[in-house]
């Protein structure tokens, strides 16, 4: 059976504050359409898996949220970490229950707090995806073609195409977060895609390269064998999960294994990792502003971004140029998009000087 | 006896959203003091008048700020509009009030939300033109020496010295907000001073003004006689109140009568009527930045003025210069300082947009 698990632990700073830590980004309705990023994953996805065998992976303080925006989830469909420890503990602790319910299980990763505007594209790469994993023991994950020398990106250099499949090929190699230099070498090479973190494999096959390719993950999880599933799951992942050290799943098991695919797919898609990037793909007024939620007043005001939380309020501004403009309970940011990085350091300097409140 | 009338039913709309309608300027804590400019000019006043006769002249809306705001002036002394109707009718019915009290009674009138600096020279000044106007029937206003061609102000032009006296002179015009150049031709000759809207004489001279010049004015008050710090008055004002024509008082009385008079004072006056005033009278971070009440974390901002009404509120801003940055509960305003004139126009539109809750 095909299951789909739901990465949303983020805390989503790079949003702050439009984006809190006790509201990331996966939880907002970032387009003011009336469902969040998250619902909108588990909307999509809806075609391909059915909702009792969509798993949430989140940290513990957002399970309320979580029940909130998807009453249809169960309760045991729900894996809370007790701690976090980046993407690979989650993957290995997701593979394991899934396992557990189906050995023959077959499995897709989806980060919560993504776009993908072109949804039939998505299906069928799905499908297409799910195919091509349950038929060998293989590891896949969705390549993006660059549109940009992106440097905040993971990219996946293709190789050899697979007999019989389009748009499948083997993976020379991954590089995470290029310099520009290079980043502008791949763009211009053509052999190289972003990194999605949309992954597929069966249970069975994620589980083998962990033990091949990260044995103290797999150790950790090994131990559990028997209680997945189970009612005793909560109680060993509580007790074990914070042992298991901190890695992503690039690092752990796809740069590392030797049976790495991509499947390059056009769908639209976007990480949302910045305001530069929600500005891309958001609609915008005859003069390039792009407005979140509030009812603004502007004049010679361009290519700025307005993320407000409070839909009732109004906005009068004028003269800012690429400026992002978050405003959300006590906190407000006027900032040049282009130096919007530096934001996360401001974020922890306030946590730091003014408490926990503000982030 | 002499008397004190605080005019306070202005509605601050120029430091919008800053300042509300429901809660406009001479209300607000603008410097972080924990005293209203209304409570700083009561304060300031105390040494001169004592409490039982200082007059609150508001707008019905706000007596219950006055009330929560000056614990110590009793209900009879607050004197409540029906409607507005500029400040002539106001003083003249103040003037009624005060001879009912005490028909020899003399009376300062004082704006509610203007800064004075030099508290001692304030006091010696009041004091001196409280004898000026007790020995005669004179109406006195008092001068601010000019430190720009403002073309937001009255210029008061000075004559004649009065013998026996320094400082007072007889008064030969009135000019109402100038244009640029004669601002400054107003400037360079010595003669203008600004109108502070501070005005001393008895009760009797005002009363014999309005009948003189305002003779409209005059009579919609002179039926209520009998009635004034009475039992009635109130009914009567709230019938007769609004028949008054609307005028102010530089109109109706101060450009027609003879016997005008300037006392020209060094008080450390500001009327803060803009962003630009207040930027100029309050202290400043070494970038020049005025931050009132908030949190600032700036970078590379200058001479901006930073005005949040909750104290909690955090502010990142980079790259801001001459800007006034305003936010208060459902409404924030970017807007550069030197078009700030263009914000009393902006919240019209809000209010005819998008309702009263707003401004």
């Amino acid at each position: 059976m095909r299951y789909c698990v739901i990465m949303c632990g983020g805390v989503g700073s790079r949003f702050w504050p439009y984006s809190r830590e006790a509201c990331p980004k996966q939880f907002l309705d970032f387009f003011g359409s009336g469902r969040s990023l998250l619902q909108m994953t588990f909307d999509r996805i809806l075609d391909i898996v059915p909702a009792e065998r969509i798993i949430l992976l989140t940290n513990r303080r957002y399970a309320p949220l979580i029940r909130e925006q998807l009453p249809d989830i169960k309760e045991e469909n729900i894996l809370l970490e007790p701690a976090r420890r980046n993407t690979a503990p989650c993957i290995c602790w997701a593979a394991k229950h899934i396992a557990a319910r189906d050995p023959e299980g077959s499995m897709v990763v989806l980060p919560s707090d993504h776009l993908v505007l072109k949804e039939k594209a998505f299906h069928e790469a799905l499908l297409k995806g799910f195919e091509f994993v349950e038929g060998g023991d293989r590891l896949l994950t969705l390549g993006i073609r660059p549109s940009s020398p992106h440097t905040g990106y993971g990219y996946i250099q293709k190789s050899s195409p697979i007999d019989g499949t389009e748009g499948f090929y083997k993976v020379r190699s991954f590089t995470e977060k290029p310099d520009l230099e290079l980043a502008k070498v791949f763009l211009s090479s053509g052999e190289f895609y972003w990194n999605a973190g949309i992954f597929l494999w069966s249970a069975k096959s994620i589980l083998k390269a962990f033990r091949l390719y990260d044995p103290e993950t797999a150790a950790v999880f090994d131990r559990g064998d028997g209680l997945y599933a189970g009612s005793e799951e909560t109680d060993f992942i509580d007790r074990a999960f914070p042992s298991a050290p901190s890695n992503s799943i690039d690092y752990a098991v796809m740069e590392k294994a030797r049976n790495v695919y991509v499947e390059t797919v056009d769908i639209g898609w976007s990480d949302l990792g910045s305001w530069k990037a929600l500005y891309e793909i958001s609609p915008r007024d005859a003069d390039g502003n792009v407005t979140q939620n509030c009812r603004l007043i502007q004049q010679d005001c361009h290519d700025t971004v307005f993320a407000i939380s409070d839909r009732e309020k109004i906005v009068v501004a004028k003269g800012l140029n690429n400026y992002v403009i978050s405003d959300t309970g006590n906190a407000l940011v006027i900032y040049p998009i282009e130096d919007e990085q530096k934001i996360k350091q401001i974020v922890n300097d306030v946590k730091d000087r003014f408490g926990e409140h503000y982030v």
